[in-house]
């Protein structure tokens, strides 16, 4: 094949203007190892003025992204808008339709709406890849999909929103509580638009929808996940948890069980000592485990301009090679429905009390655990100023559900203060 | 196509087994990812007789592998013998020349006869994949050659060879000797026949051979590789390069630059605190530097029956998925040769001399490396029992001809005794 692969690009963001550079600087390079040279034919963007550094000038612009996907001199549509609906779901449905394959860092817009896009990618004979998607320039989609293809794969984990971690990792290092820090970000532009997409574990949660679903081979379930933010984690629990050898890191897991599938985005402990532990800043990491490899472990940078157009031209690389696979790694008609684990995986968990500074305090909470049935592996008792005593237990492996009724049980007796802190330690 | 990829599997050692046993137990899964049943024709071995824990009784033996790799009823030969000639090479090339696809875990046949093999299957159309003969379960080969295909590659390093890392980390943590974690690696199956594959950085240098192959586009060049085994590595080196925050590694290291390409296997020091650095027992771990992606870096089992099966299985259901690439990532005839850099990129050095204890010893020392342009970042000077004082210098960057000048100067003078150390530090 030695006709040029033409791409159309909707969204000249960081992302979009990265692609343009790699596009522009390797074209002998990307040729030499496709066979083919790489072109981009058109481009679309909200504002035509904008002077975004490079050089636009040789491609026909088009004010919508919908027109640049039905293009009949594209041959790739390269959706880096964002946004779940909108211009980026009806540009990437009008691609599919007009037969061009699709290459997107949409997480979200996949994470929704992921198999009714991929069942029509198939019913028209083309593919969507979206390695760029998932933890920024590591190729853990295609580790997943392809490396590991010979693996029932039973875990997969990761970091991977860097805004989380970067907060996570200076609470530690630098003291500065959350708010501070979320601040800091703001300042920085480590921000979404919407807050709350980052720090409220929702973009991470995409992200592990799309493992999840290549992993177990089940349709993308965005609502089967557990979410749980890191906006209450204080600067007591990550000293505390580093008392006790742990770090604390925005944890995304899904795992397969007799139970069903289990899929949870939620602040975890893990030790300080394991790859995720040491994992500092803005970098992701994933590790995905399987029944043969036992464990892989990926990391690199989770966003950028640089790091987030290598894996869109990985992708299109691909398709330049004539390199074609199921979005979700298997036939879209074939992926079962996920069924949500009832409850999870049993766990040790990390407690956190203040306790009222009274006889038997600590008597009735170790009483309170018993009868729910958790047995403690360690507990530790802080001196204090205040009238209340901070406590710190592990428990040995329970359910959610069982340490559940151990913590009404805490909020029902009259020796705890406020409300307990309880956070899940992942063994890894 | 939903007809079976049909496998001829030359050599059921570990690895072999570790491939008929993935076949078997995960026949639906394979079929269920790769749209196509994946099945075992014929297999071959020394020994017919021998029980390898699985059940070989539905497929043809073949007692030459040669034979085996001409048969028309497989479409892929799967080399797991090994040896860079003899029936691994043999039966290559004539699964090659009988128009089959190859799928190898041999890191010696590809370093050295690489070239020839590739150009071989491009003349008949099919390819060579060997995801397996580097870095185990780690799909660096894949991560390499396809998700950052978009990256001019800067640097490729890695820690690929298990043995010798077991006994650096061993040397580090247990104060044990190498002679006898030599020994012990013996006893428990860990070497190579030729143990020299391993401790030789040989067994290493084949696998950085092939990365670098990728990453640079070159014909692999094997020879052209400066390779250097741990077997001189001291406990004292151990203990003084982790007291100056650095550990030794047996680290593989491709890099190009104006002087041409730079390929290394030596023991070199690298942060205590950095990703190689923390790299302990069996694991591999490899590094891949590019332009746009920054830095990504791959850890995972460098060997054993899983994960070298798993990396197999990789390749193979690529295959079955109808993916085809270029062996080393792009057209073979393409490949350029491989120009050795002259002199090495400058760097840091580590240096232990041991001194004569007698006045201006030192002064003498630091004069021989300001005569030879060698300037000093930190030097030690420890408390000693003997007649000779060690004492620890680690250079500023500077090269190895430059600081060979030094080496000399040492060597000449009256106040060192025996042979000088001097250890790479490399920056990661």
């Amino acid at each position: 094949m030695t006709q040029a692969l033409r791409l159309g690009i909707a969204g000249l963001g960081t992302v979009g203007v990265g692609v343009v550079k790699i596009v522009r600087r390797h074209a002998d390079l990307l040729q030499a190892r496709t066979g083919r040279p790489i072109v981009i034919t058109a481009v679309s963007a909200r504002d035509a003025a904008k002077d975004r550094g490079v050089n636009l000038s040789d491609y026909v612009w088009e004010t919508d992204p919908v027109a640049l996907a039905k293009r009949d001199d594209i041959d790739v549509f390269v959706e880096l808008m964002g946004g779940e609906n909108g211009p980026a779901k009806a540009s990437v449905e009008a691609a599919l339709a007009s037969g061009k394959d699709v290459v997107t860092a949409n997480k979200a817009l996949l994470a929704i709406h992921g198999q009714d896009l991929a069942e029509q990618a198939e019913a028209t004979g083309r593919v969507i890849r979206f390695e760029a998607a998932v933890a920024g320039g590591i190729p853990v989609i295609k580790s997943l999909t392809e490396g590991l293809a010979g693996n029932e794969i039973t875990r997969v984990m990761g970091v991977m929103n860097g805004t989380c971690n970067y907060i996570l990792t200076r609470m530690q290092s630098q003291e500065l509580g959350y708010n501070a820090l979320f601040e800091e970000c703001a300042q920085l532009g480590y921000l979404e638009a919407d807050p709350n997409l980052d720090v409220g574990g929702i973009d991470a949660a995409h992200k592990l929808a799309l493992l999840s679903s290549i992993a177990f081979g089940t349709k993308p379930n965005f609502d089967g996940i557990q979410i749980e933010g890191i906006q209450h984690i204080s600067l007591d629990d990550i000293h505390q948890a580093a008392d006790m050898g742990y770090r604390i890191k925005l944890l995304g897991v899904a795992q397969r069980s007799a139970r069903g599938l289990e899929q949870r985005m939620q602040p975890c402990l893990v030790p300080s000592a394991s790859a995720l532990g040491q994992l500092e800043g803005g970098t992701n990491m994933v590790v995905i485990e399987g029944d043969a490899v036992d464990q892989v472990v990926l990391r690199g940078p989770g966003a950028g301009e640089g790091p987030t157009a290598s894996a869109v031209m990985g992708d299109v690389c691909d398709l330049a090679r004539g390199l074609q696979i199921s979005t979700f790694g298997r036939p879209a008609t074939s992926l079962q429905e996920a069924t949500p684990a009832i409850t999870g995986l049993p766990a040790p968990y990390y407690l956190r009390l203040a306790l009222f500074d009274k006889p038997g305090a600590l008597a009735k909470v170790a009483a309170i655990l018993g009868d729910a049935g958790v047995s403690i592996d360690r507990m530790r008792q802080y001196g204090h100023s205040e009238s209340t005593a901070p406590v710190l237990i592990v428990t040995h492996k329970t359910t959610r559900a069982t340490l559940d009724v151990a913590l009404e049980g805490f909020r029902a007796t009259d020796v705890v203060s406020g409300e307990p802190v309880a956070l899940r330690i992942e063994e890894v």
